[in-house]
């Protein structure tokens, strides 16, 4: 028997382009004599399709889609992930199911059996957990076929369910697994994920086949990755990352296959080619071309500017500088430089008179009150206003530039540089920025080493650095790594050696900060714990703060 | 036995004043005498805590807490809601707990059975179900103590649950119910609610206990409405809504005790009553006191202001009249007649010069292109900038003035009218925000009548209405009603007689207008489905869109 892996970028709801890439992927895996092929998780409504689920029309969509996918299933079969109703009267009204088409007709649907509910998954919301096993018989070969998080909890050593699908799929004698994921990505998931998925084919002495999404939905994205294991758990192909791959395998030779070179990637470079495709997906999928954002000099604003040029191109991303009074002559400089390293557009627009104007139409209210926030704020959303005005005019996505640190501090201003479509670094550690930004220039200088290298400085007022109110970016991003990632509490990181008032000032500037991450854009994640959908605190309370 | 109810308005991680509130209740009962008081689910902690449950320092300050209120149970028992860890090592983490106080000691905890996993509910994204089933003796009584959901499985009527935990429960011969829970408003749930533990009481011939949390929570709206129910069936004890309040029942003669007539309230009157509580706890909850917000002479920013007149006092809320070329004379003068009505302060601060230097900036780039909706939001936003700065200058948090229809088709500008700190009427239609300024005007003149029957428009072009992009009000709003509330798809919402064009277009303008409500200030809660925390549908998808 050969089996296919079609991994493949879907459009959630877009029922006419993912019915159509999958049926073209059904014709090239029977042209390369394939006798099955597989498709992701919820392949046919893109994942994840969140409360569309709740609409009969949506649902009834994808069977239409998935009946006209096993038409086109004579002389092959194939496995297409989607939704399917709960006719028990029980439960949920939705079940995660594999479908399992053969002989232009739907065979059979198997179901989802654990159903993750934690971080950015939302699935008992939806879904009713599978608990009936049963095994696809298809070429003489019985086949156990499971659903992404089926696989995850191997050795029962997962504390959050009670069963192990696998333990009980045995029983049904398989000579081979199949599982179809809609596993994203964050920096550390790859090596996890292909850790769980050998233990399974190792302990069940069993090959197994996986087919994984690729491509950006909003703010998550999926590496793809998908890969076979022969039944010593040795990985015998690897597919690629980040973009579209199809392959092929003959399952009767899989255990005679060798293991293959894994691809080696650092978490720089992972996160670099997983923000590139976070920021092309979201305008390919929105229709749009053309980016801009406001370019200061500082190393945010670079790092963002080249990987929307490598996800676009240089001729799709424009840049606006917009000095005021408290701007310095290196930032005009730096900026200009970077923007004709990387051949994007620019145009400069002083914001000193927009300014003035501002605080001669508050001078009767504001009277001789001090320079203070207000002032500052004032600044960056003039500077928010001009981008939107070019944004609405020319068609451009205002790009937001902001990074993680400052998003966990509130280091930033609401309706001024907190704006934009997307969020291209809002998981990015300042400190990683900058990693970023030098292997951005590992082979030749793109940014201008002087903005790597000088003081991060907000240049709201006369010589501002951000280390007049913020720890070191060493010291912050750590404690907040320990915080955000590790959910660990106060008393915890300030025992791995953080000064009590720093952790203390620290934890207490993320939970009253809230309210301004609620109204952020969505965030490309490329961590374990990212803001957004993932994360989710109230805004009013009392707690650490 | 006597006992008592205590209808709390509890502070999300705000463990010294949710203690001292329970404790202080608990004196009261004892000097009132009773013998066991009732809080409600997650009381401890308030509700809903959300992702602070996965802070083990969170966990543990709840069972500090409660370790305290124990200690302070001699002579009365309490059941107060809270967390409890998961000590079986399988399932998730936590149990959504009640915990029986008496005798100064923790006695035992009740663990939650049905976990509310849809719309604004998250429970099984931290909480095992509980499978166990016992009974609480207590002075001389058999107690089936519940916990919210528990109780709505009625008749296995509930597709969502393959167990009703009063089936189990009854089997022990319980004397009487008790229900702990964390039900918020909506403005049919209160009805909904009494019929669902009215048929409890009725089918298991049992008495019934209920307190419900008071209070805001954010854009989470409770109630209270805490009742006692006899054996019957019957109500005989309603508690305030909307207010913190205390019940005291002798449960010996609960079933001798009458209907009692149950509080009427209209929907509007329901809502009215629901924002004026939810601003009020967002500013006392985060410490704030003064509000401001844009009077623009419309009916959404002057419903908005009476609102928070009402809950913060007049002398506490300040508004902003931003005219413009734009403006019509009778707009700036409704608004100074309204702020006049109200005795609440305003400023008057034309923004035509900012928008004139706006346009001097931008001529070098956008030359002689046509006026646009670049230069309509820029307007917007320039009164959101002047909003900002007087909030930053004065500590004023911005009101959000936004209506449901608004932000439903995306008629409003980001980063410009947008804005706020919290969205008193973004779960109001507008058909409904006239019915809120007539019942604000039933006994006076407030908002004055040309600001309720003029046409509405957004004054941001010559001469422009909101009829010149919208269907009428009364067609959008029940169109947005059936795809909103009701789920329902376009098929069908053309089959209840709405032109096939219309519904197309209203739908297409929700879908790709996600992006935009991603970014707004939460919105108080007071439909069965409002934007926010309970509706969660992707940005980028490609569906009726």
């Amino acid at each position: 028997m050969k089996i296919a892996l079609a991994q493949l970028n879907y459009h959630i709801g877009n029922f006419e382009s993912n019915t159509f890439k999958i049926i073209a992927s059904i014709e090239r895996a029977k042209k390369a004599g394939a006798d099955i092929v597989l498709f992701a998780e919820l392949a046919i409504s893109g994942y994840p399709p969140r409360d569309f689920l709740e609409f009969d029309d949506f649902v009834e969509q994808c069977r239409i889609s998935i009946e006209k996918i096993a038409q086109a299933c004579v002389g092959i079969a194939a496995v297409v992930g989607g939704p399917i109703r709960n006719k028990s009267g029980v439960g949920k009204p939705l079940f995660n199911a594999a479908w399992f088409l053969a002989e232009g007709k739907i065979q059979k649907t198997i179901h989802k059996t654990l159903l993750p509910t934690y971080d950015i998954f939302d699935e008992y919301r939806y879904f009713e957990p599978n608990n009936q096993f049963d095994i696809i018989e298809y070429k003489d070969q019985r086949i156990a076929l499971t659903i992404c998080e089926d696989l995850w909890n191997i050795n029962d050593d997962n504390p959050m369910y009670q069963i192990n699908p696998m333990d009980e799929l045995v029983k049904l004698k398989p000579d081979l697994v199949l599982n179809i994921a809609a596993s994203p990505f964050h920096y550390e998931q790859t090596k996890i994920r292909q850790e769980i998925l050998q233990q399974n084919a190792k302990i069940y002495k069993l090959p197994l086949y996986y087919v994984n999404h690729v491509g950006a939905q909003t703010e998550l994205l999926f590496d793809g990755g998908s890969m076979a294991i022969n039944a010593r758990g040795e990985i015998v192909a690897e597919m690629d990352y980040f973009q579209e791959d199809f392959a092929l395998i003959d399952h009767n030779e899989v255990n005679k296959l060798p293991s293959v070179v894994l691809k080696k990637h650092s978490k720089i470079q992972l996160i670099h080619d997983a923000l590139v495709m976070g920021v092309r997906n979201y305008f390919q999928k929105l229709g749009f071309k053309k980016a801009i954002l406001g370019l200061s000099g500082g190393i945010d604003s670079a790092v963002t500017l080249v990987i929307a040029a490598e996800a676009l191109g240089a001729e799709n991303v424009h840049s606006l500088l917009l000095p005021s009074q408290y701007s310095s002559d290196h930032s005009i400089k730096d900026a200009e430089d970077l923007a004709k390293n990387l051949k994007t557009g620019y145009d400069i627009v002083p914001i000193k008179g927009l300014f003035d104007k501002y605080t001669e139409s508050l001078k009767p209210f504001f009277k001789d009150l001090p320079f203070n926030i207000a002032e500052e704020n004032l600044q960056a959303r003039t500077r928010g206003v001009l981008l939107m005005a070019f944004s609405n005019k020319f068609g451009y996505i205002l790009l937001n530039t902001s990074n993680k640190s400052e998003a966990a501090v509130g280091y930033g201003t609401l309706y001024g540089d907190m704006n934009g479509g997307l969020s291209v670094l809002g998981d990015v550690y300042k400190t990683d920025v900058f990693e970023l930004a030098r292997y951005i220039n590992r082979e030749q200088e793109i940014i201008p080493w002087n903005t790597i290298t000088k003081p991060p400085s907000a240049e709201l007022r006369p010589d501002q650095k951000d280390s007049d109110s913020l720890p070191d970016y060493e010291i912050l991003d750590a404690i907040l790594f320990q915080y955000i990632e590790k959910r660990k509490g106060p008393k915890e990181i300030m025992a791995m050696g953080y000064d009590k008032a720093t952790v203390l000032r620290v934890l207490k500037m993320v939970n009253t900060n809230e309210h301004k991450r609620y109204q952020t854009p969505p965030i490309l994640r490329v961590s374990s714990k990212a803001f957004g959908m993932g994360r989710r605190v109230p805004i009013v309370a009392k707690y650490l703060s």
